[in-house]
């Protein structure tokens, strides 16, 4: 089985494996986990902040921003398709009573700010002040786009400037520098903190990092354990979070897969497939006479499987399990599905 | 000095201050106060619901709604524009920890049925279920265009086939009714519950109705409790209400005064006024090189006050303390401003 | 029907109904209701505070103060038989998230300050801080109690040493007061803010007041509009409350009614009715071989209504709308049932 | 150093490192990690429950099941010094706006039937009704306590026969199981849902278990998304979680070791240190002229650690990487300072 429903699905490669045998470990809740504190510190490395915090989930490392950087009864921005909005449960509003203003962020699902200022409330008596801006590099919605870094810092300097913190769903963002060719910080500068998962592209098999300023992830941590993520000897996952550090750099063979996979079933009469920039293959099937679901399923059965993503588009995720070699078949296969 | 600034400026009339002092009053906690129960029944007939609650205001009546309709961990579809959105403080994250998802109402301010099936979510593993549809009539920020019974209908349609139930914030309802010449239960026919504001056009100096369903009642009155609006000898206000139940039909004339009004604003060089549907006259001052504020401030020394709708837009609101003279005396001021 | 069942179901008298009619009245979100003004100015200096708001209920005073004093997060100390904690539909958790701390006030319903320091939690890693002490007096559960300004004050000064804030539920304030023979203003002097009903003895229809600093009432203002308690011409209703500011020295009346009824009954067969010390007379029915609900069915049919307590413990509670004749009715009715 | 601070400090040993190393992973999420699936299946049955779900902190396994177990609006009865209410930053508030009413449990933080049908409420007009009880079983703060299940079920049937359902915070109940020498299922049969530490005395680096009814897990794992729990290839932790199944009778020396390591203490002069039933050590440093900072420290000095339990009491906890020959020593440095 081909399976490109997501770039989570990876499974741990051996040096990740031998990482989690032989980390060094301590009892994280008293900061005392040496493997952790180090994965922390790289991590905050990478993405240029001050401090980081180790998470067992993308979406507790959203949520624990959202809620550390705002207050009781305010508005948060966010993107109309974003994660943070749409595939939390609505966390926002039930872990911090948080009101949403969605921006529509268009085609690559970036506001712009002009977006940023039109949306931003000032506070007064009938209206809750926004508190947060939240922006998303790659956008998965929008099919892992990689957003340059110029476009975030206009939409966050137009936040700060309304003295709004700025907060990065970053699930992907290595993704985003390599396909910009850009070191993650430079992706990463203008917001004040960032979320990335370890375990998308990267491989570890568990966790996410919320990076930023000291005093925010202070309260962050302290936010952490209300919701239940304080875990006690950590660095079994943080061992292998931290070789999962070491491989931005090779996402880039994910994004060629990519290309190649999409340019081959463009090619596929009825697919329409625009080329990615990332990892993220969104195929429309609309001109084969063929919902997503159908599609999904004929796929299943000639040993490829993606993920709906729309009544007539399906995603198909890229990632370290899957090879080029394996994009070929998956075209070979899907040809012969239509 | 005119004060347009509201439909809630307006004073008491001598009926309404007669029932104030004599009606037969208990304690409603009790629902012992014969006038409010009168109130609330003639009330529930007037929108042709089976029961109703008396509420201190038109917010509490929204939110009541959103509350008593909805589970934990829902989202509610509101117009971007609504005011249980955009005026009420975040009340529904902050009192519900409803996840809001706006629907783009377009000019009038009302989704169409496919919107409210795109904006519906289905509750699975990642998205919170959608609980509620909200709607508003006459609608506030689109001038208080009143929207016809057919629209709400095809709206609360497409939400009823997914098995949402539907409120309407029909604050101005009666205004909607009467501009459409149909009685108001016709306007509310299709949705489940309807809040509207006996302080607005219909001149009382205080309260709201909540009206729908026995049972969904029975609930609401319990989360009156919880939000503080459980008055006792609430007769003293629920008489007046009772008067202002009589005064439907006369907003017939705020809607002509406001036709005036805007047909002798749109003469005066520089403004752009577009004909209301019911009495609220949205004046654009764009071509008059003068923005709201300027605007406004220079109306308020003539003698005529209105209120700040936009950047570039000035919201007057005609009301029962305003008559026709009124009108010309403020064309005319307006018109030694510019 | 002599009603006892509690002091919310007195009815205006003509100087309210009076007030009704004749209030000068405006638009209160507009702050331009100058009876509700004056309401509200003399009503803080009454308990000696800078600045007051009016409230549709004392419940919402109550849990407006709540949400006010705290931040997001925190503890509150309530006594464990207050009303805010037991009978506001957990106002506290629903509307503000906080956790509550409850200490046991004893015979009297006040907690000592040893207990305010014991309960006191300070904020750290894995608890919650203290936000604010809640007192309550007349102390409704505790029989109304009228507690002693030093008693208040020291518990009072506990928190503040602690750096916490204090909120008086004084729904019945103005019987201490009254019972101890002190203005009532010095009742209220050592707590922050204090939520007193006019609706209760004082005998107005409709409302409650909240006093407290001028910075606080401001922000209580803005999530008055949150909870839905921003009315309009609110005069009508404020101006009743003006005239019950005047009925302060009458519960003398009341007490001296609720002594007479409490040594009558006591010296009933069965009944053990210890003194009152203000407006609440609680029936142990105890050594009666009567439950509470047969007790209270049997002095409904002969025209006697109170209301239930505990299994075997009713309520008694003397308001202006009976005298001491309807007091020794009341005590030869009981006679009879027994 | 000998850590006695918290049996949660143990370093997993070499079966769980390699179990790490070697565990078969896949994506959770998506149900399919069969290391886990085997976890959550075996740890059901361990207490006796159809299903179960792995989380990374017992915190979260708490918090999981009062949110799963109870509507918006409901009140929790918890002892008064039990984990879930004092030590979890007030989540019963922040995570599921639940009202807390404390139930006091005694020495041994147990409550009785009677007080659980004393602390239910009714659902009324002005109460939020019960929605679950919530005991603890070893009682932390109580000193380890190991409740019968008797006891337990006692408890839990006056809760049942109100219609209310029962939570056991388990993080140590497997503690309790091996001192009263019974099957762990046995302690947890009278409860609808059990939560259980797998980083506590049994070893395993991460993770906890929610177990109870197959439907009730089911939503559980919804909330778990909610609240950030949703790992993907978690067999990693799983792995050693497994592993830790087996460590349940192995607790037995940790309680033998306990025992002699307070007889010892309690031999010291100024020490006051009741015998232990199961890994925790409860000092009381009263008559010994020093407080529990003091003492911590001077302990510490002589390489010795535990943790504050109050002003004058320590807290000392065995746990498998301590041994005999470490409790004699620690009798011997503390007997140093003294």
């Amino acid at each position: 089985m081909i399976d490109l429903r997501s770039d989570t699905v990876t499974k741990p490669d051996e040096a990740m494996r031998e990482a989690a045998k032989t980390a060094e470990v301590g009892d994280d809740v008293y900061g005392e986990d040496p493997t952790v504190n180090e994965l922390e510190s790289r991590a905050a490395d990478l993405v240029g902040k001050e401090d980081a915090l180790y998470v067992p989930t993308g979406t507790m490392g959203n949520q624990l921003a959202a809620r550390t950087h705002t207050e009781r009864g305010q508005e948060i921005l966010v993107e109309r398709e974003s994660h943070i909005y749409k595939w939390e449960l609505g966390g926002l509003a039930q872990l911090s009573s948080l009101q949403v203003r969605t921006l529509d962020g268009g085609e690559r699902g970036i506001p712009t700010p002009e977006q940023v200022r039109e949306g931003y409330v000032e506070e007064d008596a009938h209206r809750p002040g926004t508190g947060l801006l939240s922006l998303e590099n790659t956008h998965n919605s929008k099919g892992g786009v990689a957003i340059e870094p110029e476009k975030i810092a206009a939409a966050a300097e137009a936040a700060h400037d309304l003295d709004i913190p700025v907060h990065l769903d970053g699930a992907r963002v290595c993704n985003a520098a390599v396909a910009l060719d850009v070191p993650v910080h430079e992706v990463t500068e203008s917001v004040d903190t960032v979320m990335f998962c370890l375990s998308k592209g990267l491989g570890a098999p568990v966790g996410s990092i919320l990076a930023g300023p000291e005093a925010f992830i202070a309260t962050a941590r302290r936010n952490r354990k209300l919701f239940g993520g304080g875990m006690r000897q950590v660095g079994v996952v943080a061992g292998p979070g931290l070789e999962a550090l070491g491989n931005v750099e090779r996402l880039a063979e994910d994004h060629e897969n990519a290309k190649t996979l999409a340019a081959g079933l463009d090619e596929l009469p009825g697919l329409s497939v625009p080329e990615p920039e990332t990892n993220i293959v969104l195929v429309d099937t609309s001109a084969a006479d063929v919902d997503a679901d159908g599609f999904l399923t004929a796929c299943e059965e000639t040993g490829v499987i993606g993920s709906k993503f729309g009544e007539e588009t399906v995603r198909f995720c890229t990632h370290w399990d899957v090879d080029a070699e394996d994009m070929e078949t998956t075209v070979d296969r899907v040809a012969s599905v239509l």
